[in-house]
C-alpha cells in the first residue's frame, strides 16, 4: 500500500482520482459484434458464441431440463444459502416499491406519479472462473417484485454448452425461466437489438468484462437504458485505534481478489493503526487462493492518515466509494454524513461481504465515482414513474390564466389556445 | 395528416418507429468544442461565445445588478402567473422527497435507504426566438426542494450580451443566484469539466439543440451524470365520437407548433372525428403566428382509426408517447391502463399545456419512446440513494455461515474469510 499522511487538499483531486481505464482500443472491435448481431441476429450468435466461448449449444435457449436439473444436483446447503439471502434482498426491496403519489395542486387541479414496471428486462450475468450467482438474486429480485413482464437472462456457456447449476437455480428461485448461453458483447447486442430466438429488452442490467461494459455504454448511446456505467469495483475502509486490524485487512483483501484493477482504500486518523493493518494484510494475503491478484491490487492501493475526523469524512465524500466501511468508534455518527457513496457497513460485524450477499440490501452500485450522481441498482432501476393530471371545468378557470399568461409570454401561441378554446366554450 | 385506418399489427412497428434523427454528421464539430473547452477553459468559452452567439459579455456571471434589475422591470402580471405555476411544481414536486425505508432483515441485520441530494447540478436553459422561463421553474424547483448544495444556470447571451429577464426572474424565485452567460455545446462543455469560472457540475439538465444534446450525450458517455437522452418532442392525442373537435385541434397545434420535427399522432375509434378533427386544424392553423413551422410539422403526422379500444390502447403504450392527452369518454379507465407514456393528461379540460406550465407535473420527459424505460424529471433526478447496513454481533452469527457459504461456491475466499474472522472473535 501506498501511505500518505495528512496529504494537503490540493493533492486530493489525484489521491481520488480513479484509474484511466481507457477502453478505446475495443470499442471498433466491440462496434463490430454489436453490427453483426443487429444484421444478422441468431447466426451471428452462434457464430460469436462458438468463436469467444469455443461452444455451439444445441440450443441458445436454456431447456426446461437443464433447469431441472440443477434443481436435483445443486448442493443443499447452498440451496439453503441462497434461499436464506433471497428472503432478505426481497424484503428489503419490497419495502422500496414506491406508492402512487397524489395531490390536488390547485382546487380542481388533480395530480399524481405512478411507478410502472418496466416491461422487459434483460439480465447479464457473466461466467469466467466465478459463477455469479449473487447478482442473479440481486437483479432478479427486484425485477420479479416490480413486477416486470419479461425478464430474460443471458450468460455464456462453458467449453461444453452448460450453464453453471448454481446460476440456474438462482434464476429459477427468481422466477425466471427465460436463460441464453450467450455471453460478451453479443449478448449485449441480442438483448437491444432482438434476434428471432432472443427477445429486444427496454433496460439491460449487469455486470461484465470490457467487451460488455462497452457494449452496454454503445447500446446506452443509442437509446436502450442501461443500469450504469462501469467501472472497477472500490472498497474504502475508515479505521481507528478501536479498529481490529484483524477485520480491517480481510475487508480490504476481499475487495483485492475481485481484481487487479480493483480499488482498496485505507483511512485512519492513526499512523499506527494503519501499520498494523498493512501488516495483518500481508499474513492473510498469504493464505488466499487468489493471491497473486489480491496482491496486484494491494500494490496500488492507498492509505491515508488524516489529522482529523473532519478532513477525512471530507475526503471520505470527495472519493464517492462503491463500498464504504466504518470500522472506528465512531462509525454510526460518521454514517450520517456519508453524502457520497454506494452501500455503506458501519460497526465491526459488517463486512462489505454481508451487503454483496445476505443482508438484503443491494450489491450493483456505483464505482469509479459515480456515486456523485448515480444511486445502486434498488426499485426504481426496474420503474418508470409516470404523471397524471385530470383537470376540472372549475379548476381550468382557476389555473387557465396562468397557463395563458407563461405560454403568451414564452411567444407560443397555440399552447395558450389549447387553454383558450376551452375556456371560452366554459363560459359560453 | 397521413391517416391510416385499422393497421395491421405487422405495420405498428414502422407507425410506432420515430424520425431518424442522425447527428453523426455534428459529432466531430460539438467533440471539438468539448476539447476547446477542456483544454482553454473561460478563453474558449469566450472564443465560442463570441462565434456563435455574437457577444462577448464583459462578465460570463450574470450580476446582482442585472438580476435585480429583472426583479424590477418584468411584467407583474407574468411574474404573479409564475408564482402561482411554482406554487403548483412545489406542492407536487415535495411530496416526492423520497423517505428513508428501514428494515431489520434478519434479528441483528439492519438495513436502510436514505436518498441524498446531488451536490452540484447544472441547469441548460436554451435562448433563441423563446425565453424558455418555465423550464428554469421546472428543474430549479425539485433542485431547491431536493437541497441540491449548488445549482448553477447556463444560458445564451443575446447579441447585446444580455439574458431575458423572463428567465432571469424565474431563476431568482427559484434561489439560483449563480447564472451564466453562456449557450451551446460550449455550456456543457463547461460545466462537465469546470472552468475557473464555471464550476463543474455532478450531473446536467435541460433541453436544447441539435449541439447542446449531442453534447450532453458525448459527455454522459464520459461519465458525466444527465438528464435523459434527447429527442423531438411528441403528443399523442385520443379521441371518441365525444370529444370536441376543437380541443383536440387546439392540442395537436400546440406541439406542432413547437418545430417542424415535432412529432403529433391522433388515434380514435371513430374516422368521422378524426375528418373533424382534421378540418378544425386547418381553421385554427390558419390563426397561428408559428403556422409555417406547425404546418410542417402537421404534413408528417399520423391520424389513425382502430376498430375497438383494446387495440388502440395497446398502440398507445407501444407507441409510449411523451404527452398522451385523453379526450375520450373512457379516458379515466384508459389512463389506468398507460404502461408507457411520460405524462398524461385526462379529460376535456387537461390540456398539455397545463403540465407544461402550470399543474405542477414536471415538463421535462422522455421522448422518442425513450417512456419504455424512463421517467420525467421528478425528485429522483436530483437525488442519488444510498443504502446503509448495520450488523450486530448476534446478527453476524445469523448471517454469517450463509454469506461463508454462498461466497465460498463463488470461489471468493477473501469474501468467506471477512466473515470468519469475525465469526471466531466473536466465538472466542
Amino acid at each position: 500500500m501506498n501511505i500518505y499522511i495528512n496529504p494537503s487538499k490540493e493533492k486530493w483531486a489525484e489521491l481520488t482520482s480513479r484509474p484511466n481505464i481507457s477502453s478505446n482500443e475495443i470499442v471498433p472491435l466491440v462496434n463490430n459484434i454489436l453490427n453483426k448481431v443487429k444484421a444478422n441476429g441468431d447466426d451471428a450468435v452462434k457464430e460469436l458464441t462458438l468463436k469467444f466461448d469455443g461452444a455451439i449449444p444445441s440450443s441458445l435457449k436454456v431447456s426446461d431440463a437443464e433447469i431441472n436439473d440443477a434443481l436435483l444436483y445443486l448442493d443443499n446447503k447452498l440451496q439453503q444459502a441462497m434461499h436464506f439471502a433471497a428472503s432478505n434482498i426481497e424484503r428489503f426491496h419490497s419495502l422500496q416499491l414506491p406508492q402512487v403519489i397524489r395531490t390536488e395542486t390547485t382546487p380542481g387541479v388533480e395530480c399524481w406519479q405512478k411507478a410502472v414496471p418496466i416491461n422487459t428486462v434483460g439480465l447479464y450475468i457473466p461466467g469466467g472462473t466465478a459463477p455469479l450467482f449473487s447478482t442473479v438474486l440481486m437483479l432478479a429480485i427486484p425485477a420479479r417484485i416490480a413486477q416486470c413482464k419479461n425478464v430474460i437472462l443471458c450468460t455464456p456457456p462453458d467449453k461444453n454448452g452448460n450453464i453453471n447449476k448454481a446460476i440456474l437455480y438462482a434464476a429459477k428461485l427468481c422466477g425466471i425461466t427465460e436463460i441464453y448461453k450467450i455471453g460478451g458483447a453479443q449478448a449485449i447486442a441480442a438483448m437491444a437489438y432482438g434476434t428471432v430466438t432472443i427477445p429486444k429488452v427496454d433496460k439491460i442490467f449487469g455486470p461484465g468484462n470490457q467487451y460488455v461494459t462497452t457494449a452496454k455504454q454503445l447500446v446506452s448511446a443509442q437509446g436502450i437504458a442501461i443500469d450504469m456505467p462501469a467501472g472497477p469495483s472500490e472498497v474504502m475502509v475508515i479505521a481507528d485505534e478501536t479498529t481490529p486490524a484483524e477485520f480491517a485487512a480481510a475487508d480490504l483483501l476481499s475487495q483485492a481478489e475481485h481484481g487487479e484493477d480493483s480499488q482498496v482504500i485505507l483511512l485512519s486518523n492513526k499512523r499506527g493503526k494503519i501499520d498494523d493493518i498493512i501488516e495483518e494484510t500481508k499474513q492473510q494475503l498469504a493464505q488466499l487462493p487468489r493471491k497473486e491478484l489480491a496482491k496486484k491490487s494491494l500494490d496500488n492501493s492507498l492509505a491515508i492518515v488524516f489529522e482529523n475526523e473532519k478532513s477525512l469524512v471530507q475526503f471520505m465524500n470527495l472519493y464517492a466509494p462503491e463500498h464504504l466501511i466504518l470500522l472506528s468508534k465512531n462509525a454510526e455518527d460518521i454514517a450520517t454524513q456519508v453524502t457520497q457513496a454506494g452501500s455503506v457497513f458501519i460497526g465491526n460485524y459488517t463486512p462489505e461481504s454481508a451487503g454483496d450477499y445476505a443482508s438484503g440490501t443491494n450489491h450493483t452500485l456505483p464505482t469509479n465515482g459515480f456515486a456523485s450522481a448515480y444511486s445502486g441498482v434498488n426499485m426504481d432501476s426496474f420503474m418508470k414513474k409516470i404523471t397524471f393530471q385530470q383537470i376540472s371545468a372549475k379548476g381550468l378557470q382557476e389555473l387557465g390564466p396562468v397557463i395563458e399568461t407563461m405560454a403568451e409570454a414564452e411567444l407560443l401561441q397555440a399552447h395558450k389556445n389549447a387553454v383558450s378554446v376551452r375556456l371560452k366554450a366554459i363560459n359560453s
